[in-house]
């Protein structure tokens, strides 16, 4: 007998059919938030007569009481609270009598939960920007401590080019400011308070809506009752987001798993991110890593859960919505914490510089700067790849490095002193050194990136 | 401390880690199917006098103290135990203390866990064929009920033709039945034993996995360790089958809730599967349906997660494995209540069948009876396609039923009083019996379907 | 022989290999912005005396030929060519000889292909943006011309409330501006230039990477050459935009095939958008929704593709990455013509008002207005909803609408000749004209909408 | 006017919606199968005596002109030809006059589309069962070739224990076997013909639904018509089971594309597989297999996109359907290939044995070893578990194999000389002798599980 609508229908759901349509378990997040709208609520009809000034003082202590008891968490959800807002009801009705069921004056249940989800994820969106931040400047730090190393950069998983390790660290960084402002974005759509669209049409009572909004800090109002209780646009915005910044994460991660293997060896995981085996003593996991790109697939599947949801639902509210929270609250949390586990991770990793920097021996990845240098003394760049290709080639059936061939083998295929000497003399540093394309891994611009990020990132 | 691994690494796990590993909440579900296996292992370990038959039974009754413990509710899982394996290792290390360590003698968790999730799903696929099989007998018997009344089949939403309300609810069972046969193929796949295969090379202990095998009620052995230990192909296609269930399940629940619109209503959904409106009296919503075809959507969002998770995995465990539970118990636990929700709205709905056959007068439905019958007096079916569709077109126009259209309208069209007084004549139910063919609406074919399905589902 | 990459390697490619990497098919959308680019990078090169001016007009001038044969369609592909940048380089060299091989120097396949698809989703993000407002136009037109009349309002497919039906459109245009707004902030991000980081580590020589991008019309230029041939964030973000919209027109979609049902009648769809069926002549089938509500399908299956390709990619290219161009061009193709689709059947559309206004007897949708009434005069609100359930339910009982319940069964209940009144009065155009609140579907306040959309709109 | 539905409606199709709609380019695959159909559907007509012999002889020997000309890549689609069906009537009809008309007798394009479909299937499926077996066999000769051979097994990416090269290999056969099973088990629900269902209520005409299916090869009949035109499970199933089969063929690529790195440097890839870049010179990237891992994702959006496409579609036929064919062919191809692709590599790739042999000493792969040493000497498994990390942890310290760990140190730890020993003469191929349970990778077992699968395959 606690269904907000017994009435008509006696509410004796049957058992089975509770279980089924039963939320309150994942509802349960947006407990203290869907109180916090309530008091607004009722301040916003007491400021519009439509309840008496007492009445409206009864029920907004009471309100705090209850606000109270779910932040103490002391709140006794009982068996047959339909949902989070039948359960505040019920509560009020327990405190203060018949009173409390003004409270449901000029709203439903429709833009109640609309508001809920909304004020979550307005709470939600700055901290995973800021912990996008924290993982941002971390990043940040080791870049700069590891500044003038050299690793191979790789593309295919084959060693293509020497970079600065730092280089590669921005690129991270780079990669996470676009997720920063997609998050930033996103909220502009979420701070649309949806208070006062009730069930679907609006409502005959004078309300304030500007008032409500204001009150809970929203930017601006909806405009359209109908639409307002039908989408959820705004979630799917805010969990693709979220998934393309776990691709982000999930990327970095493989990268951290690789590089932790001995084959790689550029990174030693921090112990208290690792695990071991239950029967091979030798062993030290990156299980964390893993777990990160294994979540990443949930919020994939999230993702494409709630498009698939949302699909084809004609307006204005139907029950399928319910199951909007399911995936948001899943993405939400998984997403948080991913951030500042790879936050950690980072700042406890040990980069091992000399392995990377002996690792740019493998797979001739000077090759391209002696054909850009070949390039430069007026050979089309198309030949001097294939004159490149030669020599390398060469190098390879030999098992040497170019730097070890022989200055004659090469003189033959080059024909020129100047190319031999620039082959001979090359070494990754150099390499680095010679790049001077704007937003390339040359040493000074590398520098000048840095100091850039300091100041967005401070 | 608890950690199974803990030595070489010191199993300080950092408490973002330790939180975003954690997987006991999940994983319990497997809680007492993990100590059946232990049991089993054991008493092979003692068989194959791999340990003492003392110790063997020092640790089996220690086991099923466990087990009670489980079952009872009462066994405690620790902060600090990582997952259900290291739980049970260390409940059983309480008990009977250093001992306890012998029970991980030719195993790991990496056998362990797809045992867990194999038993598991041996005991899950039986109980879903047998709730489907429960829904179709429940449709069956509203089909019986039901039998000799006539509907508008649709296609594109829009009546088609007049079939038996009976023929319609055949069809879900028709459509159930693959997903039983499914089902049970998919068994075939679950039911192969991974024990003995430890963490991914098998062991130099002389242990005998047939028998555990045999014991723990599975048909087969796995024949390459390294396989069985890397692959989740058993979930993938497990969860599949269950989201075609849950696909058919939706379409089943799509119909009942247009049928329960009043713009159709042929049914009055039972009032404990309905709820009402907060704000609006009048309202008997079909939310559970609603939720059902929402919960799809999670099913479908699961299957996609799952596959995605898998996809460019390394052989042969990965810790990225663990969210596959995730994935399964999500899908296991939605198919399996929502197949029973159905068949108890089944059971329950009230078809109004005066209604369906008074909704047999919209959209023309008899017309390709005419075609048909045109057809039969040697009209190329083109030809007489093209001839009903004037009729109707000019029935249409004049807002008329055929029936009631002017004698000498049709006959300038079709010129022929036979067809004429055919058209005139036809109704819904004549329009039934004429059917003839195969797996048609026909009022006699049904009614053997009828017997058939009784046959096979008794 | 016609790799860009021959030399160490031979080039002969296999044939199975040659086919299974095969893109030009799906590439050929991009030739022409291939060429443009090169044109620009080539303008760079002799700017920045990379190459001399006159290899540098030989090579425009020969690359505006090729343009040229490409915007006429008598560009030849060739079978060998790899993909749209061989095939253009080899076309150049047929045209000028070996001097064509100079259009490489300082840039690469990698940063070539994002140029390519940047260039490509700039110029279909303001179509889209553009057919978006095409449809709120055309919206908003029908809604002006409806303006008065009224329709019920569903909530979970039962009538809720009377609503205008210019503020069921209106919903729509307003959904549809958020996917306006969506689409210009994800064009901030599509709006960097990639060109000049080459491979992946940027390039040796001096080129201007600012002159380019502004030559080629981008606002930014890229800072990290890794991130940005890494990443495809970009299409993720635009796909994901694109997938929200589809989902709306599939909604709006599913709204127009349930109100050209005969049970709803709401609607009759213009013919050149319905189709027939071959053996049912008297069809008319609104197939072109359904197909628009099925590619929604696609398009979410092509956002769950793209997340899954991208997870766990390590830096920097992969040639997973060539299968981007697969989904992003299904995807924009689908979503243009969609909302083209749907803005030629609302304009077309015969919209049927009466049957809409004898729809609003259905359900007893003035209810919410009695309890509000009641609410008003100080009865608690809830209370107020379980006296209109109260007399909803004997209503419901005897078959009559409220307006036609016996004035003594009412006043017994409510015991007030106000209310009796109020009920015996009451008809959806009163209720429409009572709302009051801002965003409702209030008589003066639809007006108003409709004055605000055609300002923002015009 | 070459739509088979003209009549009622004009057919004047809008150009946007002839567009939207259009679905020849893709169901042009089916043109073949779709004449077979109707000739056997027209023989049956005759037998039947629903049409002449005349009328049958007519129209068979058009058809089989129209398959000559399907087959010779002659037959000319018409740009009004709405579908495949509709090409081949119109085509009829321009051969043989009206009496190509009669051919629609007792049949609808929705059950045509249903056996075109599992026509297509049943040509389908066993051809990617004999690509599963080439690729089965091919790996089991390379298999055979490098018995003997010892590898790294790894977990999480880091060594586990040393298992034989053979091993690893033969869990790709035993992975695949189950992929084959999988897809005959999904055929037995292809295999059941839809032909007689019309459109959804079946015919007055007396057809033989029997014969029409023996005399085009299925084993079963359907047994409902409304099911049968409504339901596509048959192609999310076999889409799933592919989908798995890509998913393994993913992870084989993964490890190749590892080891193919010069950082583990376990194989050389075949040339004609690999492609170079367009300005690194000294690449050789192992392109095919990494599209191969991309288009696993182009697989696993497909299957989102149809489950998400069926689900809650209300019966019988709705034109959504047209999509599945574009999931269907994209998923089939892709998959037919991509096996064939992995043969041919597997086939031709140079597996490096003593790089391999060289890597089994990175991370302590004989640890296990050593605890199952320990464990048969009485010591509980937790406790040899943690002994022997002891020693690990000290050896790694020192950067020492065990093997080279001064005796003493070993002693202190462990107080036997027995286990001294044995680790100090621990290696690889002892390790892999000693293996002795079934499914491990003991030398000999594994020698039988050669002859198994030789057997198994031929």
């Amino acid at each position: 007998m606690n269904y907000l609508w017994t009435g008509r229908l006696k509410g004796n759901l049957h058992e089975i059919a509770k279980k089924y349509t039963f939320s309150l378990e994942i509802d349960k997040n947006l407990a203290s938030f869907d109180v916090v709208g309530s008091i607004a609520h009722v301040e916003m009809l007491v400021k519009q007569k439509i309840i008496s000034k007492k009445d409206g003082t009864t029920i907004i202590s009471a309100l705090k009481k209850i606000l109270d008891e779910i932040n103490k968490g002391i709140f006794k959800f009982k068996e047959d609270d339909e949902d989070i807002h039948t359960a505040v009801e019920r509560r009020l009705t327990e405190i203060i009598g018949t009173t409390g069921g003004k409270i449901h004056t000029a709203r439903s249940r429709n833009d109640q939960i609309v508001f809920d989800e909304k004020i979550y994820l307005k709470y939600i969106l700055p901290e995973i920007k800021s912990n996008i931040a924290l993982l941002q400047k971390t990043i940040l730090k080791r870049a700069e401590e590891g500044f003038g190393f050299c690793m191979p950069e790789m593309t295919h998983l084959q060693p293509a080019q020497p970079v600065l390790f730092s280089h590669h660290l921005i690129a991270y960084i780079s990669m996470l400011e676009r997720d920063r402002e997609r998050i930033s974005d996103a909220l502009k759509r979420v701070d649309i308070s949806p208070l006062g669209a009730c069930a679907c049409a609006g409502t005959s009572f004078n309300i304030d809506t500007e008032y409500t909004a204001k009150k809970l800090g929203f930017s601006r109002v909806f405009s359209n009752s109908i639409d307002v209780v039908s989408d959820r646009d705004f979630i799917l915005e805010v969990l693709a987001d979220f998934g393309i910044l776990m691709v982000h994460l999930s990327r970095m991660a493989e990268e951290l798993i690789l590089w932790h293997s001995p084959f790689f060896g550029f990174v030693d995981l921090p112990e208290d991110f690792c695990t071991g085996s239950s029967i091979m003593p030798q062993k030290k996991n990156p299980d964390v890593l893993e777990l990160l790109r294994g979540k990443t697939s949930v919020v994939i599947g999230d993702i494409s859960g709630i498009f698939t949801l949302m699909k084809g639902l004609p307006f204005s509210y139907n029950r399928d919505l319910q199951e909007d929270k399911r995936f948001m609250f899943e993405v939400c949390e998984i997403t948080i914490l991913s951030a500042l586990v790879m936050a950690e991770i980072i700042r406890k990793t040990h980069f091992k510089f000399s392995r990377m920097e002996e690792a740019c021996n493998y797979g001739y990845i000077e090759a391209t700067d002696i054909a850009e240098f070949l390039a430069k003394k007026g050979i089309p760049f198309r030949q001097a790849h294939h004159i490149v290709s030669e020599i390398v080639g060469i190098a390879s059936e030999k098992g040497l490095p170019l730097s070890k061939l022989d200055k004659r083998v090469i003189k033959e295929i080059v024909c020129d002193d100047d190319v031999v000497n620039f082959i001979k003399n090359l070494d990754v540093h150099k390499s680095v050194k010679n790049k001077k394309s704007q937003g390339s891994t040359g040493l000074e611009l590398v520098k000048s990136e840095i100091e850039k990020w300091k100041n967005i990132l401070k």
